[in-house]
């Protein structure tokens, strides 16, 4: 039997008490599939991940992780299904497998392949491109963009618990979405889903729902991306690294109220119009 | 000059909006560290973490990845701070050095080491242990507990952005914490603290700030805990893993309400004592 590509969401039954009563219920989740990324068959990374968008993932994910620098280096990705998850398969192109092969037998990366702890402690420290982009954007225009974020959430929608980075175009207003249970692999669909659009990340803010790891700024510079917005808090190491890079990081938008952590002259206020 | 250990949460400066006025402020972050486990003087992974409760984090994780099934069998944890992150290093013992190296060689992981796609899923779908416990809770000692739970995450109080992973014994009413940015990296840590503590997870209830992914059920059948409990939702596939190893998955923990997925015969309801 073929297995068969699983829902990203779906209805399970459970026990649910409520004013104190336990009584049978139900309750839609997201599902969460082991995805295997592989350039020339062998395998990059296993993600757990929500099965949806997977093109966008296998794309971006190779961007993000500096494999590819646009979406043909990577050719037509095929997705393998298996009882044990999906395979998202790819083989690089225009020297690329040449280059990806050379990579892995230099620096077989930070996780698992015999570096010692010094060697993958700096392996894991990205070199981050500089963002010297002198887009602005308005404070009033970024709120309106972090409220419209909900109404594209179409799985967070089913069940409050799946994550999603957003893009959105200060100047045509264009909000672009994607969803999944981790916050990285939201952004690398997103990454992917951009870049299959051939849509540059320099014009405008990625949105996250989640807090900001150093890893979603690393994705997010690798993109391109000036201004990262979020929800919650970030971490030091994300200020440092936006700090560095270049970024603006904006963080803890609740409502109407923001913080800007670094390079704050990206945001504009307007002038206000108290008549004295 | 030698690096110094960072601190697990640090103020740092922003410009916050607040009520459409935007000015100088700070707000206390979560720090977050690359913190690489090595054994034998090899890299197994790198974690970006909190950095807090280091030897506990490094016998966790070397008992939830399954490499010991004691804290001796890891001897002394040597914490090697370098500019790049934090090393923590072991040397394991009575041939678990040398069933490492074995297992390295004939089967490197799923992560970036030459392995085909479908073993690579194959090799991150873990086999987990039964968990055949009796053990049972009352609903409401389970409610106070997860009450009792913000009280203990001191590193939270200062952020409102680290999760934390909890230890209860219904018997004692003891509560054991840990805390990290990654809710897998608090896992661990508790872990770590529970067997260098020799302390069983069998006859307690591990309580998770956040949702219920996969990884967390497996971490927990691990430690050999019957029940855990979220106060967000679960993954479908953390589902179908707590149902398949005998464990206890509550979820959605609000106030006084939860939902029970899998195994409910071990809460318990109190008989009501309405008079009719």
């Amino acid at each position: 039997m073929t297995p068969s590509s699983p829902s990203p969401t779906l209805r399970v039954d459970c026990l649910a008490r409520r004013h104190d009563v336990t009584a049978p219920a139900s309750r839609v989740i997201p599902e969460e599939t082991p995805i295997a990324f592989t350039y020339g068959g062998s395998t990059h990374a296993v993600m757990m991940a929500t099965p949806a968008d997977l093109e966008d993932f296998a794309i971006g994910f190779a961007l993000t992780e500096g494999l590819i620098d646009a979406p043909e280096d990577a050719g037509e990705v095929e997705i393998v299904l298996s009882d044990a998850g999906i395979e998202l398969r790819a083989w690089l192109r225009g020297g690329r497998q040449e280059a990806y092969a050379e990579r892995r037998r230099s620096m077989a990366g930070p996780t698992g392949c015999g570096l010692c702890g010094i060697e993958s402690l700096e392996a894991a420290t990205r070199r981050l491109p500089t963002l010297d982009n002198a887009l602005t954007v308005r404070a009033e225009a970024l709120i309106e963009a972090m409220e419209r974020l909900p109404t594209a959430q179409k799985y967070n929608q089913e069940t409050r618990a799946i994550h999603a980075a957003g893009f959105w175009n200060p100047a045509t207003g264009a909000l672009i979405v994607r969803e999944d249970v981790g916050r990285h692999n939201a952004l690398d669909k997103l990454a992917g889903a951009l870049t299959r659009q051939a849509i540059a990340a320099t014009q405008g803010v990625v949105l996250m729902t989640s807090r900001v790891s150093v890893e979603l700024v690393q994705k997010a510079a690798r993109m391109g991306a000036p201004i990262i917005a979020a929800v919650s808090a970030p971490t030091a190491l994300a200020v440092r690294n936006a700090q560095g890079c270049g970024m603006t990081l904006i963080a803890v938008m609740r409502g109407r109220d923001f913080e800007i952590f670094t390079h704050p002259g990206r945001i504009l206020e307007q002038v206000s119009a108290h008549v004295a």
